[in-house]
């Protein structure tokens, strides 16, 4: 069977001041440690992400609750943020067809899915405006239980659904996808007899794009789940190696690791030339700056790219702006779809239209992929490139797994702990604390006492 | 009335080795150096940006067209690629509903608009299948007219208007967007008797956003092109002097430069607390992107987050991460809905979720963008603050341009030209190559020439 190739040649190009063998032969004992110390934690049941591939049970679980819903309703709201929405999302928009909530329910042959992510009430409340809450029902996503853009939401989406079905409309309408024992929501659950699927409480939110948080949404927008959850394992089976040129994971972990640490190279750039990926980008942004941005030291920036469409946007910036970044491209070799261009006769004497005339839109679109890979590497700027054989759910399922294996090398080789997020727990108790929680109101008057802000300095 | 408002003083913050009123007074003339030097081309005709609000001429043309189109037609498609989309895009999600393409006619009162971004043939083969071809119509938009990407999307539309509605029905439904005068499309549009609306030759694609390139989108969809431009022009007003701390888009540039050179940090967060302005931030990384990457030593890198979504997500890097960031928060101190919050008795033993209680969503909101601020600048992190009164056309025009001017100044006070992109031609003659455009075997040749990958580096 076909499957993801990993090609880091882009990153050895001796004319480009690039990495040379001997660079990985020195990187290969910390490879080896940051494979061996991830797999010690993993045997001692501490990170479970690479095991949800095998958590049959679970997958069926969601499948049923999905069909039970999408039998029911036509609308299904993903109410999670950060890590409860990134990877739902970009399981779907990869995997169902891309304009999917805009088809009719005949064509769709599965429920609409929304995910709103943020706590933005214009945007809520247009969405509540624009359905038929009769025909939608959502699923409240996140693993403590108590993340507040959340709650405002499921707080408000369940006084309207009460109001108007009643404690049992409520009940059929939503879901809970929480830790399986503890937090306020899986009290919530037991309380209100919520039907609720479990997080493992040793996978973090943005590792959760293949336990339930992610399933269920991708199966109720009728996403082939047994595919990804093989595609997923075929990937961590291949990197149950600690040899760097044996672990696909593992190299690209490695091969970005010293890029940033001997080239000076920390931004870096996931650019799949496939709309279809975009939000992939947007899932690997959070993985990768999350996971490892945990020290003035480190923490390199992931930057999401479109190809082609960023040719005409941060393309300059990557091939003539400073000597930071590295270009990982990714190409799917079988497109779902191509389109035949044929160039009229009246076009013909433009020499920049002419040369289309018997391409199709697919040899357009790969041959800006080789170009820009070629530009990038001849400006000095390296290159990865991944290819999948097509965007199908085994694919999605193989990158995936590949990006947070090689997210937790990559903390291992950096030396961080990828699985927190201790910096972002000051803003939340800033927050608590304006909003008046009990408990926190130093913090409202540590913000109160703040000096003075220099009024030249505002422009009004 | 109210208006935009601008706060560096999270920038200048002595705790946090911010800048001082010394290094404002020091970068004073330089800034000074990059407004004249802007001015002088502007008056010389070279730059015509920031004269597009007083267009009313295009803007008028513009309106008549959209209201011809949407008088007849359900659904515009704007084929165009970076700045030929991205200006359109952030205006009509800023300001139409935000499922505005899943209303229904009668409450949308507008054209349903879809910007097929790509040459990706899987999205544009599906967005025609999901169509009625006889109820769209198409911009076909390119300053150049000869842009790749964009006339194989125009080549495959066009041949299918042809063969289903005839010459005719192909003109009725085509119209274009590009230079007054020059080009392939400008050609086109006399020798098939196509309605065209002109982009200025003294206004680049990235700088076109109001020009007809984005108000054509805007007002298919239903925006108050008028308040937009006036918004605009107000801004421009506001910028016409070369005092540092007098103009909004010169400090705002100067802040950001001076944290570049002075402090290292050349990665530019743009996070607006709005949904609405999530593609603002596509639109500005393109901006800022191609126009000051430019040199090995000059090019910052834009970064694109949405609040509070982001918390939850990259912002693990920007508090505890190297410091080599400066966020921009953008605030809308009156969201267009808002949401009572209620906490239900039996939620209310809950720490973490009782506090909400009586509050809004928009409070909500709003308390993480100030805790958000505060956690960043207690860690050190600078910060700079855009406020708009409320997120309206006027508004969006005043953030528009605010953005264009301060990437022009930027390039006065980086040293380089804001307003080319010569850093992607070696991508489009590699490309055309590769398809076998007539005098450009070379470039194919270079390639089929290149060393052979070492197949170690090659996991497959």
């Amino acid at each position: 069977m076909e499957r993801l190739t990993l090609d880091v040649n882009g990153c050895f190009d001796p004319a480009a001041e690039g990495l040379d063998r001997g660079d990985l032969a020195g990187v290969a004992a910390a490879a080896l440690g940051a494979f061996d110390g991830f797999q010690a934690r993993r045997e001692k049941g501490e990170l479970g992400f690479a095991d949800l591939p095998a958590d049959a049970a679970t997958a069926d679980a969601t499948e049923r609750l999905a069909k039970d819903l999408g039998g029911r309703f036509e609308n299904l709201l993903v109410l999670g943020i950060g890590g409860s929405s990134l990877g739902g999302r970009a399981i779907v928009s990869a995997l169902a067809h891309p304009f999917h909530n805009l088809l009719p329910r005949e064509r769709r042959g599965a429920m609409r899915i929304f995910f709103p992510d943020n706590s933005d009430p214009a945007t809520f409340e247009a969405l509540l405006g624009t359905l038929d809450l009769a025909d939608t029902c959502f699923a409240t996503v996140t693993k403590s239980g108590g993340t507040a853009e959340t709650m405002s939401q499921h707080l408000a989406l369940r006084a309207r659904c009460i109001a108007r079905f009643g404690e049992e409309g409520y009940r059929e309408r939503c879901v809970l996808v929480t830790d399986p024992a503890k937090g306020a929501l899986r009290e919530i659950a037991r309380a209100e007899g919520l039907r609720a699927l479990p997080v493992p409480a040793n996978v973090g939110g943005r590792f959760s794009a293949l336990s339930a948080v992610g399933l269920l949404p991708a199966a109720a927008a009728g996403v082939d789940v047994a595919e990804l959850l093989a595609g997923a394992s075929a990937m961590e089976a291949r990197c149950r190696t600690g040899d760097v040129l044996g672990n696909p994971a593992l190299l690209y972990a490695a091969a970005l690791h010293l890029m940033d640490r001997r080239r000076g190279r920390r931004i870096h750039v996931l650019m799949p030339y496939a709309d279809a990926l975009r939000d992939t980008g947007d899932w690997f942004v959070q993985l990768w700056a999350e996971s490892l941005g945990k020290r003035p030291d480190v923490g390199p920036t992931p930057f999401r790219a479109v190809g082609a469409t960023d040719q005409h946007s941060s393309l300059q910036l990557m091939v003539e702006g400073p000597q930071d970044k590295v270009v990982t491209l990714v190409r799917v070799a079988s497109p779902r779809a191509d389109l035949s261009l044929s160039v009229p006769e009246g076009y013909r004497r433009f020499g920049e239209i002419a040369y289309l005339d018997g391409h199709t839109m697919g040899e357009l679109l790969e041959a800006e992929r080789r170009a820009t890979d070629a530009a990038l590497r001849k400006a000095g700027r390296p290159t990865i490139s991944i290819t999948l054989p097509r965007l199908d759910a085994r694919a999605m399922g193989e990158l995936l797994m590949l990006l947070e294996l090689a997210t937790a090398y990559a903390g291992g080789l950096y030396g961080v702990n990828a699985f927190d997020q201790p910096g972002v727990e000051a803003g939340k108790r800033y927050a608590q604390g304006l909003l008046g929680r009990p408990g926190f109101e130093q913090y409202r008057d540590e913000l109160a006492g703040a000096a003075k802000p220099d009024p030249a300095l505002v422009l009004a």
